[in-house]
């Protein structure tokens, strides 16, 4: 099988191994706290009584999906809950594949490699769309980009790498395309705690049997490590991706879910502007050094990402490692995010040393 | 996709939406204490700095993989920590399936029903083959079944739901026709604790790299719901196991790992003979009342489940059902488990309350 492993790790182990300081600026590891209730449940639960170190029900806790689901709301028999986004991904992409309408998988250029290696894995073929200059999406390229081996179409917003905040027109015209071709509509939402427009909008809202919502807890609450995520689905590929998950994984880990689902009930608003206002003032901070530096960049609607571009200076992994060995910066390099961004280099703004990394970037390219 | 699911859960709901009181014998859950330092590991890492919070590398903990590697005596490159042992046999099936070599597998009779689910969710076909009437195999029977497109060979010892604990020389048979035809042979150890014969050798002894190795810490460490497993690949085979994992899942969840740990480096070895004491003395309590009631039984040589027959009651599921509504006692039909003990009920020792359950079930059919 010819399922390629993203290169993550890769850069983040040369950036580990190199014989200087380097502001590591390549993952998505949030640097910052949980919330303290999040703490307070796991020493809750380790407490408990050995009946509620068993399995779980496979498709999540039943307070958890009722929580979820309140919020979301929407019926919690339409959601699972996933061994973190990766796993609400794999299973969303299975069960729209899983319908025989077809093989082929539109992504959204540049796309997060996970995208085309999940793809592969479930003997897919990606077709991957250019998005615009500033990030957004053209329905209309889509479009033209579908066939009728099209199944499935997956996008993410607020974007990783490009920060765009996809509008509800856009996402209501990918639904309707979808609708068009017999295929499903799965919208990556990970990143929708870190919005900084103020106008996301939750494709749930779209309120369509053609789309699946994907998330997690991973970015929002500052725990990729725990895994758990879900994801809903229209009524018609519950039971596949149910299936699917008992299978795979018969549940998501239990203490990781009950430590969320206190999280969840015990956390205000507070905890999340927060977060959202730190990562403005880091934003404006690498944004600035990277004025001085000349170079050209984007200013995130959402997530934490900021893609740059430097006269001379691709974004091969080759000058990736070059940055890190001779500017003492990681980051990842465009070209491992489809071609549409293969000039590019992509920061997360994931360290408190984000004035330090502008400083070395301005300093090597000013 | 034609997979099934499991029918553990429909037994389980049945026997929890009863009218009445009933002894729950279905499923693998322990009753008894997880090692107090899984606890200690879980309340330590709740005070944790953020980082401790976010990925573990993909393949696992190092310190785990490490701890595992030791102990099994193999090297740690050939470990990947996965999501439970179900996680570890998906994977161990994959890696097997994926490399071309056919696409039938052979799986033993009584058979774990997740197995011929997994068989169907990688889109091979599963071969049954009978075990003897006493739950150990004759290689000469899978020798032959087996075919030019036999990939993958899949046994489960010390076996659910035949209580048998097979002979090396019957793994090294499967390994040595492994070889022949081109295969791979998995050996689901996840019962490897609850030896009560002293002669249970593991399969990595047969230093094979025809053979791959899955186990967790459901059973051993009384926490069917933290999902910590492992599989041990031969260096061929380690590649495309990671990359699947990380494709599907990305990582296994970090604080269940820390706690396994930390669990693993700090009990003794008194606490897993406890539980097997513990675990004679239900047997023994069980299989007196099964000779009062007139049934004909296994006495498990490892693992913690006995199989009953009782005249004129076959194993089905309408019965499991009468059983749960007339005697009290809820355990799994075994049709479910192939088709070789369908005159046979399942009853799994996980209850304190085991001399009720036999006490009922002789005075039903006494």
């Amino acid at each position: 099988m010819p399922y390629e492993r993203p290169k993550f790790f890769h850069v983040m182990q040369y950036a580990q191994a190199a014989d200087r300081d380097v502001v590591d600026m390549v993952s998505g590891n949030p640097d910052w706290q949980p919330p303290e209730a999040l703490r307070d449940g796991l020493r809750e639960y380790a407490d408990a009584e050995p009946d509620a170190f068993q399995y779980p029900p496979s498709e999540g806790l039943v307070d958890l999906r009722e929580e979820i689901a309140a919020r979301r709301g929407v019926d919690a028999d339409r959601v699972v809950v996933t061994n973190g986004t990766g796993e609400a991904n794999y299973l969303a992409m299975a069960a729209a594949l899983d319908r025989d309408a077809g093989s082929e998988v539109l992504l959204a250029d540049p796309v997060y490699p996970y995208y085309p290696g999940k793809t592969e894995l479930l003997d897919a073929e990606a077709t991957l769309v250019p998005a615009e200059r500033d990030g957004s999406l053209d329905p209309d390229r889509f479009r033209d980009a579908a066939s009728e081996e099209t199944s499935l179409i997956l996008v993410n917003t607020p974007n990783n790498p490009t920060g765009a905040v996809y509008s509800r027109e856009a996402l209501r015209a990918l639904a309707d395309l979808a609708a068009d071709v017999d295929a499903t509509l799965v919208v990556d939402e990970v990143y929708d705690h870190f919005d900084f427009t103020g106008e996301f909008e939750s494709a749930l809202t779209l309120d369509s049997d053609r789309v699946i919502v994907t998330t997690g807890y991973s970015k929002s609450m500052a725990i990729t490590g725990f895994r758990v995520g879900y994801v809903v689905l229209p009524d018609h590929l519950v039971d596949t991706a149910k299936t699917r998950h008992m299978l795979v994984n018969v549940a998501t880990s239990r203490p990781p879910q009950v430590a969320v689902l206190n999280a969840l009930r015990e956390t205000d608003a507070d905890y999340y502007a927060d977060v959202r206002a730190m990562l403005r003032g880091r934003v404006e901070t690498f944004t600035d050094a990277l004025d001085a530096a000349g170079a050209e960049y984007t200013t995130p609607e959402g997530g934490f990402y900021v893609l740059a571009r430097f006269d001379d200076f691709p974004g091969t992994m080759a000058n990736a490692k070059r940055l890190i060995d001779e500017a003492g910066v990681a980051g990842m390099p465009g070209e491992t995010f489809g071609s549409a961004r293969d000039e590019w280099l992509r920061f997360a703004l994931v360290t408190p040393r984000v004035e330090e990394a502008a400083t070395r970037l301005a300093n090597y390219f000013g």
